[in-house]
Parts: structure tokens; C-alpha cells; sequence
């Protein structure tokens, strides 16, 4: 596991990042349009009504605004594939999924597909790939991420194995259900050579408020959720989610949690339960200490001696300051299904951070402890995954991990 | 059952369809706004990015052009409701819903709303409320719209329980899955004391094409769905859809039909063969005979002596002069779903009519005795409901057809 991320590893980052800065934000988007235009908020930068470029240093989805649909596909690779551990065969699944990504997020059918006019352009599709932690055992041998690997048990989960795992994940965003359906099928249909459909799983989110300015956005519990996020754009961003340097460099590792929250007994707690639990104004997302919703939390602040950010709230336990500096950029869609014939509701959580095992665990082991959100909320699945960099027109995703 | 709707029926009804065709259009839409840039697509008037309104002679939803999400729910009323036919408790019920959607379609929540800022204005959200034909059979004895009445049994149907009948149904459209599932949440929520969910139904759509103009849109067989609809704002869909005169004057019925769609064994079709089958050009939706999309198929053309619109496709069996004139107003919302394991894709089909016996049934036994489509496709869930017009500011949603 790698050494604590402080204050000194963030300012040793600085001029690599800040390098790194110019080339990610041009990046996403097709053509010379300016960007400056489009103001990053908590949860990505806004695009421009162009079609998202598959190409540049990182895959564009991850510091995109979020589309109003997510879908998140699992897939395993088939057992011979295994055995063998054919990165051959695992590079031409890249190959051909890069081909696929490049039709679909121009809004043109992939080859061999039967409903090309569903691939729509300007749908702000993207579709972001990674690589499951059983391609870094025996006989794969594949080199991960530093701090990469499967996330340990946490005291608080009730993992079922129909949303965790894979060999392969395809995260596809967009503006409308049909269009990102489309781009999973193909994706799915294209890796049958390969690898089985594992998971599939659905989410929505508001991408913009009432005057069509995107904003943070907000979970089920009606929280503001991902206002704490390092800024797409800044270089806390850039040190907290890419891989600084070494094969992996300008990719990421991601986590997906499957969290099922309890809407009816969350709705029996009165409102200034609900705001204390979170140490955020529901209304807003501002934190209790005031200022607006991405201004930080002041943690020491007191009011008749007690602490105003409980010492439970979900913002003190996930604040940098309460682990060791460690942070993660987070992504939510929001959930409704029947399983089993019972309604479910909750937030298909995405973690991003270089180190897994020295960003998201850490925090993760943090709220495990204790977070009043606990009390409401249960992660029924989860995953971790690779993520490669991105890559440039004539390459293939993965070509410099697999190559 | 009504008599016959032909040539005759329609240009008798002209005068008075002329006149409801402004109070009509105007109605969609708060404010002064005017209306001219709003161009009618084949599946709805299109929406200027304010609040739609929810007052007008009719529930606006209907003509609206569909947002990308659309969630069907149906409930059923309390037994003990049942037994007395309590329309004093219905008419309750109906006041209830009438301050949530004019609050929801505003952006704000609802009263005891748990999470009122998941409401959002300019979520394009509609809701359009119905009731099922028990509430036409004693004891209730509520006066139905003409023609009104359960579907006969079609021999292609494999109805499912699941996602068959209901009460009540409410049809909540907009732009993203999170305002309408929250729409959907408090409509359920606040109609506890009286109904109980039955089934809840989520589809998409593509509302707008690549330049972002509102486009008629497709299904999962890559069709453009809808283009043959008399189209919003004119005489004819005003004929089609609304109820003319009578307690249900501005009201319509609605079928709700859950099609299954084979999409694997459509995808062995050659292109040529899916184009025969449905009597459409697959990427543009043109009819075979050739025009845009818009344009009325030419049932008589042959080429070297036979139809090119062949005998059983689609276009043909449901045309009206196959059908003696009768037409429906027809939108879709695509939809996958694992049902039992086992993965189920299709269409959320719902039909708008003023006379359910005489324009829906009629049409339907057509295509269910020969439709080349029939191969691929299968009704695996049924509903039907009975839509009351619009109302005004200070009144109730039902008010004219339960006080």
C-alpha cells in the first residue's frame, strides 16, 4: 500500500498538474470551441452541445457533467480466456470497443449495428471503460494502478453478488435512456466473442436546475450531493483522480457502489435530524457553518460548546481534514427498482481516486466506523476497476497498459 | 358502440374542432408566450422551456411533446372504496393530485413533500391522470365517455397480470429520471388512504434529434414510431383525440399496452426484410413509396405487380383506409427491463382516442389478425382508463365528470 497522501505529496504534485490542466480541458470536446464557457462544477465540467471526444490524455466521461442517464455495465471475460490469461484477446476486445466508443459517442452506429439511427450526436454521450482486479492475478499478470485492488469488507455492507464484481466495466452516460441503452447493447453485443454480460445498472440524474445552468445535483434523500468534490479543471482534481506517473499515468481507478437508502424511515426524521446527519442545509447544500453550498465545512465551529458539524455527519467523516488529507471525486445516479418484488431506491455511487487503496479505503473505512448516514444507508454492491488513460485518434483504450 | 368515424363524421366536426384547436394550443404553456416557434411534431407540441401548464380545456400531457423519461403507474382503490363506490373519497383523491401536479409541474413539492427541491420547473413535466373501467361498473356507476370499456381478448396477446389493469393510471412525462420518479413517489405517496400501487412502468425516449429540434423519435427496432399520428393542433387530432361533447367533452381514454419486443430475432432480419415488415425506409421513416417522413404511404403503388407496400405490413394494416377511416394518437417510451431473471425489452405503448370501442379495438383487431409485426412483437401487459378533460385554476382534475 502506498505511503499517506498529505500536504506535502498535494504541493509536490503542482507543476505536473498544473501541466496537466490545459491538455485535460481541451480534451473533451471536439473542435476549437472555447471553453471558457463551460464552468466546471462540483461534479464535472458542463459540455458545449458538441459531441464529447473519445480522445485526449484521460477518458472524457469521468470529469464530464454527468448526463441525466447513467448505466453502468459489468462483464466477465469467459473462462478460456482466463485460463489462458490472453491479453491478446483481451486487446482486441479493446481494439474493438475503441472502435465502438468512437461511432457512438459521434452519434453513428458501430459496425455491424442493427439500429445505427439509435446513436444520436450531440446526446453528450461518453462511455468510460476499466479493467476488474482479476486481470492483475495469475495467469493475467497484468501491472495495476499503485494501490490498486479489490476493496475490503466494510462492517456495513450487504454485498450481493448480482451488482458486484467484473472483468470489465463500460460506465455510458447521456442525455436519454434510449441512446445510452443503444451504446450498452452494442458494447455488450460486440464483447460476446469475449466476455458475458455480469451486471447491469441504471441510474438518473438532474443534470441542470430550473434556468438549464448545470449544477451538483441531488440524491434521493434530496440531498445536494458531490458539493465536496475537488473542482474538474483545478489541480486538486487532477492530483486526486489521475495516476501522476508509470504505465497507469492519466488514468484512474474507480469504485461502484450499489447503496440502497432507506427513503421511508429517512422521511420519518424531522428535518433538522435529516441536516444534522449530513452537517449540510438540505434546502441548499450549504454546510450548518454557513456560506454557500461549495464553500467548505468549518469543522472546529461550536455553538453552546457542542460542535455544529456533529461528529457523525456525513461531512465530518468524509472531510480530507478527518483522513489524513485523502480525498476521492464522486458521481451519483439515482436508483429505483423492484428486486425480488420489493421497491428499492438508492444511489449508484462512482468513486474516482489514483490510489485506490490509499484514497477510497481509507475514507471508506472512516465512515464505515461511523457516519449517521450508516443508519440509512447499505451498500448491496460493489466493484472496482482499473481505469486506463485515454487515448489518442489511431490508438485503442488500454494500448498503453496492455501493449 | 358508436357508429363508424369516416369521411362524413370528420368534416362534420370541423367547426367546432377549429375552435377548440386555439383554446387548445394555448393551454400548454404558462404565460404569454407565443406559441408559433412551438412547431408540432408527429408526437406532440413541443415545449418553449417554461412550466407546462397544468389548466387548460385539456390535460396537456397528452398533446405534449414526450420528455425522454416517462413513468406509467397505475393503482388500485382501497376495497373498502370499492364496496361503498365512494365517489365523495374519489373526488377527495382527485383534489389531492390536482395540488400536486400543479405544484409539481411548477417546480415546487408538494404539500409533506419529504424531498421538495427534487421538484424542478422546466423538468418539461406532465402528468396525465385516468381512471380504469371498474369505476364505470356498480357500484360506482360513474357515466363513461362513449365507447369505453375493457379491451377484448386479442389472440397475440400474452397479457401478464403484472402490468395488466388498475384503476387509476397517472402518465408522468419529463426531462430526466429523477424529477419524474419523485413526481411519480409523491403521487403514490399521497394517494395511500385511497389506492394502492399496481404496477409502475419506466420508459425513454429521444425527444429531440441531433440539432436538438424535437424529432417524432424511435423505437428499439431502430423505427421511427409515430409518424403517421394526426398531428398535435390540428382538426384531425382533435377529432382523433378529444371526447366532443358531453360529460367528457376534452377528455379521451387511453390504452396503456406493454409490448415485448424480440429485438434478437429482429436483428436476423435482413435490412430490406424490416423495412417489408413495417412498410417503412428504417433510417429516415419514409414510406416505401417514397416522400419525407410525414408523408402518406401510397397503398396502391406496385411494383412489377405486387404492392410495395406489402399486404401485412405494418404501415398498411394499421392505416386508416385499411380501418375505415379510424385513427389513434399514438406515443411510445422505450423500455428495458430484467423480468424473472431473464432480460425483456420493448414499448410502453400508449394509445389516445375519443372513442375506445370505435377507433382502438377496431384498429388493434386488424393488426392482430395479420401484422407482420406480430412475429417480433407481443403484448404482454393491458390497461385501460378513461382521461377527464382539463381544468381550470380553483378546480379539480375529474371535477366535471364526478361532481
Amino acid at each position: 500500500m502506498a505511503p499517506t497522501l498529505g500536504r506535502r505529496g498535494f504541493l509536490g504534485y503542482l507543476g505536473t498538474a498544473a501541466a496537466g490542466t490545459a491538455a485535460g480541458a481541451g480534451a473533451g470536446v471536439v473542435g476549437a470551441r472555447a471553453l471558457d464557457a463551460d464552468e466546471p462544477t462540483a461534479v464535472g465540467v458542463r459540455r458545449t452541445g458538441e459531441a464529447v471526444s473519445p480522445w485526449g490524455a484521460h477518458q472524457p466521461g469521468i470529469a464530464a457533467h454527468p448526463g441525466a442517464v447513467t448505466e453502468l455495465v459489468a462483464l466477465d471475460l469467459r473462462p478460456a480466456l482466463h485460463r489462458a490469461g490472453d491479453v491478446e484477446a483481451l486487446a482486441r476486445l479493446m481494439r474493438v470497443w475503441t472502435t465502438d466508443v468512437e461511432a457512438l459517442t459521434a452519434g453513428r452506429g458501430t459496425p455491424g449495428d442493427t439500429a445505427p439511427w439509435l446513436a444520436t450526436a450531440n446526446a453528450d454521450l461518453t462511455v468510460t471503460v476499466g479493467l476488474g482486479p482479476r486481470l492483475f492475478d495469475e495467469p493475467w499478470g497484468l501491472t495495476p494502478p499503485r494501490g490498486f485492488g479489490r476493496v475490503p469488507a466494510m462492517k456495513h455492507d450487504r454485498l450481493d453478488d448480482a451488482w458486484s464484481g467484473g472483468d470489465l466495466v463500460a460506465v455510458v452516460s447521456g442525455r436519454d435512456g434510449t441512446t445510452v441503452g443503444h451504446a450498452v447493447r452494442r458494447l455488450v453485443a460486440d464483447a460476446a466473442p469475449f466476455a458475458a454480460l455480469r451486471w447491469r445498472q441504471t441510474g438518473s440524474w438532474q443534470p441542470h436546475d430550473a434556468q438549464g445552468r448545470p449544477h451538483t445535483g441531488r440524491n434521493l434523500f434530496g440531498q445536494v450531493d458531490g458539493s465536496a468534490n475537488p473542482r474538474p479543471g483545478t489541480d486538486l482534481f487532477d492530483q486526486t483522480v489521475w495516476v501522476k506517473d508509470g504505465l497507469w499515468a492519466g488514468g484512474t481507478t474507480l469504485v461502484v457502489r450499489r447503496i440502497r437508502m432507506d427513503l421511508p424511515t429517512w422521511d420519518e426524521l424531522t428535518r433538522s435530524e435529516q441536516e444534522r446527519s449530513v452537517g449540510r442545509d438540505l434546502a441548499t447544500g450549504a454546510p450548518l457553518t454557513g456560506g454557500g453550498e461549495l464553500d467548505d465545512v468549518q469543522l472546529g465551529a461550536r455553538e453552546e460548546g457542542r460542535f455544529v458539524i456533529a461528529e457523525k455527519s456525513h461531512v465530518r467523516r468524509s472531510h480530507p481534514s478527518t483522513n489524513g488529507g485523502r480525498r476521492i471525486f464522486r458521481k451519483g445516479a439515482n436508483y429505483e427498482a423492484y428486486v425480488d418484488g420489493r421497491a428499492e431506491a438508492g444511489l449508484l455511487f462512482q468513486s474516482y481516486q489514483a490510489d485506490l487503496g490509499d484514497q477510497f479505503v481509507p475514507i471508506q473505512r472512516t465512515l464505515d466506523e461511523a457516519d449517521e448516514l450508516n443508519e440509512w444507508t447499505t451498500a448491496v454492491g460493489s466493484a472496482e476497476f482499473a481505469v486506463p488513460p485515454g487515448w489518442r485518434e489511431g490508438e485503442w483504450m488500454g494500448q498503453s497498459v496492455l501493449a
